[in-house]
């Protein structure tokens, strides 16, 4: 079975290397906590006022200044910064939290489309910054759609009369 | 629905705090990393040496080698060190990566057992140092027994005949 980070590299189109870029600076000792948190309110806002129904309806039951503060903590937290996520949350366990929403190859590209439009309107964010940032986004965003499809595998269902057409792994 | 970090504490009888006071040092500049591939070398020889089983077999699929370098790697990364593990294999995604594997609360207390024993075997390791890993482990071990019970839920069983006896989420 091909590795969850070799179909992220595949459909992302980004490389392992490009993707971990993000690790060869300390983006958040660049940045500073409030662009991160300007980065991610400019997201969601975006994300909630989508006009695509069917992406915006996706978040319909996260509260937006949650979505907001679990964002901006993973990302303090992966760029360098203080491990404001675990310390609230515990460990990311990025594919497992996703698990409640349906990370489509079209919801990662649309994900990813607000993001590239959240990094253009937020001041202070340099275009080296970007371009890694973009990359570890877009690979982690494919990253999510390859768990995503986990969650077909490995089941066990029983069922009450006949039998299953799907096979356990 | 409790939290995977809510019954992470609940069950290890580690609080969230205390699990991740491995953040307010730096274990890799501690410790340095040949401390950290020997204590991986030495819980994974334990564990495939390991006379119950049932517990052995879980890893039968997995070289030993590959899960020494997994573990140190993602240690070292988690404790202040270079980002080895993402560099090769990207996220830990630590949930989804145990996928394969039963973690059940009696394998999760055999696996403390094992680390125990490999903490106090191995040279160079302070009885701090010793109590932050072991809050941090008992944590994690049962934040994937957490994780584990999500594979029964969310599952979408297709059968040939009759209904089936789970229900989608």
């Amino acid at each position: 079975m091909q590795s969850l980070q070799a179909k992220a590299s595949e459909w992302s189109g980004v490389k392992q290397d490009d993707a971990f870029a993000i690790d060869d600076t300390n983006l958040f000792q660049k940045l500073g906590l409030q662009t991160f948190i300007n980065l991610s309110t400019n997201f969601y806002t975006r994300v909630y006022d989508d006009e695509e129904e069917w992406f915006r309806s996706i978040f319909a039951n996260s509260k937006k200044e949650d979505a907001i503060q679990n964002q901006y903590e993973f990302f303090v937290q992966r760029m360098g910064g203080p491990p404001l996520y675990s310390q609230r949350r515990g460990h990311p366990a990025l594919i497992a939290r996703h698990r409640p929403f349906p990370v489509t190859h079209r919801a990662a590209e649309r994900w990813l489309h607000h993001m590239q439009q959240a990094l253009d309107g937020t001041t202070d964010i340099d275009a080296d910054s970007k371009v890694r940032m973009m990359n570890f986004f877009r690979h982690t965003a494919f990253f999510l759609v390859a768990g995503d499809e986990l969650k077909s595998q490995n089941q066990q269902p029983q069922c009450k009369h006949g039998t299953s057409s799907q096979t356990s792994v």
